[in-house]
């Protein structure tokens, strides 16, 4: 995790579309955008990380004042573009640039920003978010996402130890086992079905945006699960969801309609049997990758009926 | 191009079990070296670039008297692993580090590498190979593969029109044809139906890797396409071969049973319109991006009845 640059048909353009082509996350910003006209109308407005501009041009359509829309990437050139097709020029200015390494024009009202990954924390963009509270907003002014929550639960998975492991337990003849061994510290991003689940879910991380400190990037909890039922448990199942405002939830559930960001797969190094009631402990920690602050290090500690599992990720 | 690393459901891992088990490509390997026993029993061998160790596995069992497999990422470690869980410690020797900063243990006889990129070059890892060409081989030593070549057709793509291109004129009503303008610069790489050949196909590069300079690495080609019938050409279509022995043939071609590398897309700013029996003249260049080598800059000009495309690219 993530994806080699090598493989993937997808341009990084192409990219672009699947995540505004991804309903529920751009339905989720519009509604939260066109059904709180008073977060938007008349005010001053900041995207940051805003891609090729839509959400921009929904908070210009909503009524804002100006909009700041901030990229650091090339598409920053195209957003522009994109902003003049649509004769917006005097309401958006897109500035190209890191949010941290920009001045603000302007102290603004309203911080609006798709900034969540994988597992919510992968890419570390929520800090660039937080430099951007810090720096360019007012007093009292209002985040969109204001508050995030990571999930945990604990998931069966036959499929994935067949195909993605024993795979490599004879390939042409050779005995390549200690592949898959690497390969289970490497989480794994996929779309879950429901009746993959285990466990109930616990809250891992429960971050309001408005509060939380610029150096808090460090996540580690203590939860039980109880066992829905008797089963094995391959792997633990990490989703997240937002509020966008106090009216607008985007989930990315294994329980809700998936999105682009599915959820996230952290395979044990064994299966571990529960029965039904069981209560199983997780104590997950998640902290950015030394050195490399867009990674995430997580370790896990599960344990049920006296047994155990522990296991580090990088991604 | 390529796939941003924030996109898709593999991890780093998976990508070496989706390499394997391409089997166009791990079964071409095979042969070429099952099939041509002369070159590899009692030979030193290296290999470039090994991944998982999947190819020195193979020359060991085919009776090379010594491998090294060279490897910079730390995959490295894990083929170390394989190497010894298979009981080959004495015969494969695993080094980690980039084949440019290691010291020759010994000459070899054998040169085997899998380092063909989307469109044959793209991430520049044939210049290791040549590398390792000048630096470890025997005089009169053998690369595996020998020759590569990289062909060029023109091909009608009506539904990537539609669904990559079109779909940017109206987004939640906003135009945003200017990200599809961008994305035009973009390769796209896919496995192109047969049927949607317009023309036939030239040789743009065809590089024999014993003699080819290691500061050869730039490309240029003027060619005829003629016409197979009366079309519009969205794109031009790369695709390679490469001999791995003088009896083994790897080929990524849209007629031949695809691979993981599949064929890599470049369409034209506008469709260009030919009729049956036409003469299309292709001007290709194809250099390392500057400050980037891994990167591919193209250019491509086209011109048929009087009417000329040109656009650039970068992968």
């Amino acid at each position: 995790m993530p994806s080699d640059d090598y493989f993937g048909g997808y341009s990084r353009t192409d990219i672009h579309a699947e995540m505004i082509g991804d309903q529920t996350r751009t339905r989720a910003y519009r509604r939260a955008i066109f059904e709180t006209p008073e977060l938007f109308e008349g005010k001053v407005v900041l995207d940051v990380g805003c891609g090729t501009g839509i959400l921009s041009l929904f908070a210009a359509e909503a009524g804002a004042k100006h909009v700041y829309a901030v990229e650091a990437s090339d598409m920053a050139e195209v957003a522009r573009q994109v902003v003049e097709d649509n004769g917006l020029s005097s309401v958006i200015t897109v500035l190209k640039g890191s949010l941290e390494d920009l001045i603000p024009p302007q102290k603004v009202d309203v911080i609006i920003s798709e900034w969540m990954g994988y597992a919510l924390l992968f890419e570390g963009m929520m800090q660039s978010v937080l430099v951007a509270r810090d720096h360019w907003m007012k007093e009292g002014g209002t985040l969109v996402p204001k508050r995030a929550r990571l999930y945990a639960c604990a998931v069966e998975d036959f499929e994935v130890e067949a195909k993605r492991f024993a795979w490599w337990d004879s390939v042409y003849g050779f005995d390549m086992a200690a592949v898959a061994d690497h390969s289970r510290h490497e989480p794994l991003v996929d779309t879950v079905d429901p009746h993959a689940l285990v466990t109930d879910s616990a809250i891992i991380a429960d971050i309001d945006l408005h509060t939380v400190g610029l150096d808090d990037n460090e996540h580690f909890a203590d939860v039980e699960l109880i066992a829905l039922r008797t089963e094995t448990v391959h792997a633990i199942l990490l989703w997240f969801d937002v509020d966008l405002t106090n009216e607008v939830v985007l989930s990315t559930s294994p329980l809700d309609v998936p999105t682009h960001w599915k959820q996230t797969l952290f395979y044990l190094p064994n299966p571990l049997k529960v029965n039904r009631g069981d209560a199983i402990r997780l104590q997950i920690s998640i902290a950015p990758t030394p050195h490399s602050p867009r990674g995430l290090d997580i370790q896990i500690d599960v344990a049920a009926n006296g047994r155990e599992r522990s296991s580090s990720y990088r991604m």
